[in-house]
This record gives structure tokens, C-alpha cells and sequence, in this order.
């Protein structure tokens, strides 16, 4: 296979289609949506059967446990991706929405209707159910996708590419509207990230290696998620059961997630007395506590910080402690190491709340709430694409809109500029 | 001088700089505006005189005539960019704007807050007023600027930026927060563009070869505005005098910009009728008709258009006609060969109308309207930085909100996620 050629042609389609995606209404895209709901589910022996090529390979290969979990489909797993779809055929579409339509003096209205962005690429590891999301993600908001997953879901990924296929076409849509690239070849990476003439946005997932090496080589604009270095601060005016409460829940819900924190931030007001109960806490749930040399005066058995440690995403039990002697030392710490992701301050004082949403420069920033609520679901997104970690276009969870753009419409009655 | 540890001092500096900018209120930032201009007409002689060392230079190294021209600055040019700074600092302040904020299941409030994008670097050419309109939108959006503009305008550039950097201290903010490179040496374009660590966005202003070469070599996302092919669209449902009216305005209006038409659309149902009226208009004012076989028939004196006469965005007294089928034909045109600048269809049919706004994929979509509408004063936006091409982040005309991003804030009273 001529990979340049292949992926030539595979832009080209989608940008075809892509222009059918623009004129599709709700109707026939939730239809869609709902019809590949139904294939899936239909079609479990198939998708469990080709899985276990998928399984087979791995394991010969040698693929880690933690990988081909995330790589096996069950009968629940399927069943979730067909409920996601339905969940996201429910969803509003924002294609279309126009805002702030407005008279000026030469007599034009003006105003923005949102768009589809046209073409999405999508680069994503293990998990077979990212093909069913992300597809339907795009679908629903008007775009044309091309998404490469990882080589080892090859044959998982293809059953479900079909079983797409002929849900666009029996809702009446280009089967070419979701194209799931057949070819495990890297090359064809390189191709979709540089090809600017037929895709308008990449979208990495996955791992932080993934993501920059597809940084560095895109020549197209890619919306991405590096880390989640996020921090709690809990303020000398925090209460001190919500203190514990979300300090507690931030680490502890789950580890290996973006959202959950990483560095505790503790006003010097209040860490001799909030410190003790949280860290048995966290003692109890096993979780690796390391402090600077203040932290260590309370609590004489955490480890003792590193300077990597305050940049490091754990994605694990373990977290770092930091004392601070208040509110400025707190937000320069976070403009030091955070990466962006998620920042809470825990506090009663209005005006330190007000300073902290307005200066901290996160794609989510918090009051008295656990830094696990940064998630499209928990935002009333209805379902993410990812959470971007970027500044421009869209940051923070990515839903429906953040695969949009909008563009201005000008509705005149023969009105010239004079 | 070291260029990249020059560059890496005016990076550090600016995102410093940034951090201030987002703690500083409208009224500060509106000081700031105000006594720039101030010291702008003040500054007059000086202005004026380190304007003429560019101007000599300029003479000597043989630039021609209308780079002169865009060079020289007078009293009038120097009040029009006081006056441009007074206008930015009567806009409405885009940041901290919250939006959408809703209680969700959970008990959180969730909702949007208009930030700042952080460092804004702006490369541009010969023009020494760009200096102060890119600075104050930069400056009114909450953003710190790194500014590069052309070598010929050194001085006078220069001079301006002495007197942001006053008008800046007078006002309380860092002077920093708007730097001009002190330096013509290329390198620093190449050094600001990497530099992703301290710059967030890159606009380039200027001629297509500056903006390609740029984001060639850009690792920082780029906003751009390519170039203008724009359409106008004559529906055979148009009434024939607004038809007129807006393709001669389109055109005529002025010749050198990028929302001027370049190729006229015309149904055949109605070319006829239409164009040998239009085309004597345009003869009259000298502008030169280049169109397909079927627009020879009707005007048998126009040159005959080449396949690559579609793509070409003229900037001169230049017009291609195309006669086509109707509406499908012409989107398709539009398709192949717009740069997704500036369409604009007439007709009085409305379904024709809705679906020209739909599906015509460019930043402005209008009806029964000039294309020179298509501009950041006209649309009210008050000012603009330029015209974004691109699709992600922002289209169409760039204003302050364009300069800014939103991040999520979460209001909760002590909620953990169950």
C-alpha cells in the first residue's frame, strides 16, 4: 500500500463528505447515531470475536495487563458505547445556534452561526470504545472524521469502523463521514497531521508521549491535553471539614486520572491543625505523603519533596505537600508548576475566592470543590472528546462545541459600504 | 547582541508582565490607553523626527514609492492613532465576563469566565501605527505583547514603544507588558515564534509571504489571515438593482484590501439581464473583465479568464465573472476556489438565502450585502487585529474577544465528587 496515497485519498473523501455533514439535519444525524447504537449491540459476537484477535496478538506480543484491559470488549463494555452514542444523540446540536444578531447603523444585522470545524483527526491508543465516541462526537456536531487508533485494537477497530459505516449510510449519510484508517502504518500518522489541505484539527489521545510527539510534527492545529498537574489550596480562612472533605476526595476517589491532585497547598494559618486528620486520612488509604521541610515539622514521617516532585503528575497514591504562607505564595506556586489543567482553592473568604478565579490561569478553576468535577459529564457537556489543556479555541473539557467554530453572518437588503 | 537570550529576556519579561495584566482593572488598563494617546500628540516632533530617519533610510535602500508611503507618519496619521487608542479604551472590557453559570445535579455551579490568552506575539511590516493599535488591543484584552515589526520602521517604532512604556508606568502597569524587539536582526522572528513557553498565540499582519513563511515555522498556534478570494453570487431570484448595486460596490469601493470581490458568481437564468449593465458601471471606472466562455457571449469584449483567474485574489481594478447554473454550481465554485475570506449572495428567494448561510464555509457568509462589510469596525467589534482565515479559535474579524479565551469556574461549598 502506497500510504501517501492512501491517506491523500482518505482526506479527500473526508472533505467531501464533510460538506454533506454540513447540510445534515438533527434528525438524520441522531438517526444515524441511533442506528449504530443498534449495530453494535447486534453485532456483539462479531465485535467480541474480532476483539479476541485484537487479545490473541497482545498477548503474544506481550502487551502488560493494565493494556489489555484496556484494550477487551465485553458485553457491558459494547453495551456502554451504544448507550454513549444514545446519550449523545440526545444532546442538543450546535450546528447552526446563531448569537447576537444585531441591527448596525449601515443597516446590516450581524451576527455569529456556529459551525462545524470540517475535518477532525483523531490519534488515539488502546481502547477500542474511543472509536465508537469519538465518531459519534463528531458526527453529531456536522464534522467529518478520520480517527487512527492504536495498531493492537486493529481488528476491533475496523468491525466497529463498519458497523458505522452502515449506520451513516442507512440514515442516509456518507459512509465516508467516519473513516477509521486501515493501515497500522505509522506513516500514515505522519500524513494526517501534516495534510493541512484536508483536515482542519487534530485531537491526540493519550499518553503525554503520544501527544507531544504529534505536537511537534502537526502542521495543523491541534487541540490537546498534556497533564494534570492540579493543586488544592487550602486557605488559613478555609473551613475545615470541606477543607478535608475535597482534599481528601481529590486524591483519593481515583488515582490514575487527570483531574485528581497532585500537590496540596496548605496556608501556614492552618496546617498545624488541618494536616494531622487529613494525613491519617490518607494513611489509611495507603497514599505516599511527601512534604517540604515546613510540612515535615507537622507531619515527621512524609517523605521529603524533591523540586521534581512539585512538577511531577503521580497518577498514583502518592502526594506532595506544600506549606505556603498564604494566598499570593499559593497562586505563585501553581503558576510555577501547574500544567493548566485544574486548580481549587478551599476558603470562606469572599474576596481571596474572587482573586483566585480571576488569577489563576487553569482550563478550570474551582472554589470549595474537588478538582474531580473538571470532567464533560460533571459540566453538563453531555460527553468529551478529551479536556484540553490549550489556550486557545477551547479549554478545559471538550464537548460538542469545542468542535465548532463560529462564523459571521451579514443579512443586508441590497445595502452597499458607502 | 545574543538574539536568543535576548528573546528569552522579552519572553520571560512579557509572561511576568502577563500575570499583572490579569489583576488589572478596566479603569487602570483605560488610563493607561488614554495617556498613551496623550503622549502620542504630544510626542509629535519626535514622533515625526525618528519617522524622517526611516523615511531617509528608506530613500537610500530604494523602497518604492507606496512602502513609503505606508512608512511615513504625519500629524495626521499620529492623531489618528491617538484617537484609535481612545476608541479601545471606550470598548467594553472583555475579561472576566462569566457566562452559562448553572447549578448542576451535583450541587456545583458550573460556568465560563473570559480570560486573557496570556503572551501575544505580533509580527508586521512597514506600517508604524500597527504599533499602537496592536499594542492597545493586546493591552485592553488583559494580554502582554511582544511586538516585531518590520526593519524599515525601526525608529519610528521605537518611538512609539517609548511612549507605551510611559503611559504604561503612569498608569501602574509594567512597562513590559508591551515590548517592541529592539532588535531588525531576523532571528528574533524565529526565536518568537518557537519561544512556546512564554508566547500562547502568534498573528502575523502582513503580505501572504510573511504570514506562509510563518506558520511553516511557528510552534506556537497562529492566527492568520491568508488571503481574500471573495465571492459575490447573483441569484437569478435577485432583483436586478441590489444585484448591481453590490457587485459594483463589492468591487469598486476599494481596490487593495482583502474583502473587495475578486470573482463574480452569476446564475445564467439572469446574466443576461444583468451583467452588460454592471459590465458598463465597471468599464467606467476602468476595471478590467475577465470571464469564462458563457460571459463572452453576453460581453464579447472581455479577456477570457484562465483556470488560474479563479484562485487569484487581484487587490487591483481585476474582476473574474463565472456564469453558472445556480446555486449548487456556485457553492461548488465557491468550494473549489474561495479562501474562505468573504461570500455573499443575492437573491430574494429565502430558502436559497438559508442555505448560502448553512453551507458556504467561510469566516463572513452574507446576503444581499456587500463583502467590504466584512470588517471589525463595520460588525462593531470597535477595532480589529486582523482578519482570521483560520477555522479553529476565531474567524472572520479579530477584536478584543478574540484576544481573550474562556476558562471554566466551578462554585461549589464543599463538594466532593461521589
Amino acid at each position: 500500500m502506497d500510504i501517501k496515497q492512501y491517506m491523500e485519498q482518505v482526506g479527500l473523501q473526508a472533505r467531501s463528505a464533510s460538506r454533506a455533514m454540513v447540510r445534515a439535519d438533527t434528525t438524520r444525524k441522531n438517526r444515524a447515531l441511533e442506528r449504530i447504537a443498534d449495530l453494535l449491540v447486534q453485532s456483539m459476537d462479531l465485535l467480541l470475536s474480532e476483539n479476541q484477535k485484537d487479545l490473541d496478538a497482545g498477548k503474544k506480543s506481550g502487551l502488560d495487563a493494565a493494556l489489555l484491559d484496556r484494550l477487551a470488549l465485553d458485553q457491558a463494555r459494547v453495551e456502554g458505547m451504544a448507550q454513549g452514542l444514545r446519550q449523545i444523540a440526545a444532546l442538543p446540536d450546535p450546528v447552526g445556534e446563531m448569537s447576537d444578531l444585531n441591527y448596525r447603523p449601515s443597516g446590516i444585522q450581524v451576527g455569529k452561526m456556529r459551525v462545524p470545524l470540517g475535518v477532525i483527526g483523531i490519534i488515539y491508543e488502546s481502547r477500542p470504545n474511543v472509536t465508537a465516541d469519538a465518531a459519534a462526537l463528531c458526527l453529531k456536531s456536522g464534522n467529518a472524521a478520520i480517527l487512527r487508533g492504536g495498531s493492537e485494537a486493529f481488528h476491533s477497530n475496523q468491525a466497529i469502523a463498519g458497523l458505522i459505516h452502515q449506520g451513516l449510510a442507512d440514515a442516509g449519510l456518507p459512509a465516508q463521514a467516519v473513516q477509521v484508517v486501515e493501515t497500522a502504518d505509522r506513516e500514515a500518522v505522519g500524513e494526517l497531521i501534516t495534510m493541512s489541505r484536508y483536515v482542519d484539527v487534530i485531537i491526540p489521545r493519550g499518553g503525554k508521549g503520544l501527544i507531544e510527539r504529534i505536537s511537534e510534527s502537526a502542521r495543523i492545529p491541534v487541540i490537546k491535553h498534556l497533564n494534570g498537574v492540579c493543586h488544592v489550596y487550602i486557605d488559613d480562612q478555609a473551613e475545615q471539614k470541606k477543607a478535608i472533605d475535597i482534599a481528601y476526595n481529590a486524591k483519593t476517589h481515583r488515582y490514575g486520572v487527570c483531574n485528581a491532585m497532585e500537590t496540596l497547598l496548605v496556608a501556614e494559618g492552618i496546617a498545624a491543625a488541618c494536616l494531622p486528620p487529613l494525613a491519617e486520612q490518607y494513611r489509611q488509604e495507603g497514599v505516599e505523603l511527601r512534604g517540604c521541610a515546613a510540612t515535615e515539622k507537622i507531619l515527621p514521617d512524609v517523605v521529603a519533596a524533591t523540586e521534581e516532585d512539585w512538577d511531577e503528575e503521580y497518577l498514583a497514591p502518592v502526594l506532595s505537600i506544600r506549606i505556603v504562607s498564604g494566598l499570593d505564595e499559593a497562586m505563585e506556586h501553581i503558576h510555577q508548576h501547574s500544567s493548566g489543567h485544574t486548580e481549587s482553592i478551599v476558603t470562606e473568604s469572599y474576596s481571596r475566592a474572587r482573586r483566585f478565579l480571576a488569577e489563576v490561569d487553569s482550563s478550570s478553576v474551582m472554589v470549595n470543590a474537588s478538582t474531580r468535577f473538571a470532567d464533560g459529564f460533571e459540566y453538563g457537556l453531555g460527553a468529551e472528546i478529551g479536556i484540553s489543556t490549550d489556550k486557545i479555541h477551547v479549554r478545559g473539557p471538550v464537548g460538542l462545541e469545542g468542535l465548532t467554530s463560529q462564523k459571521f453572518v451579514v443579512l443586508g437588503d441590497g445595502h452597499i459600504r458607502q
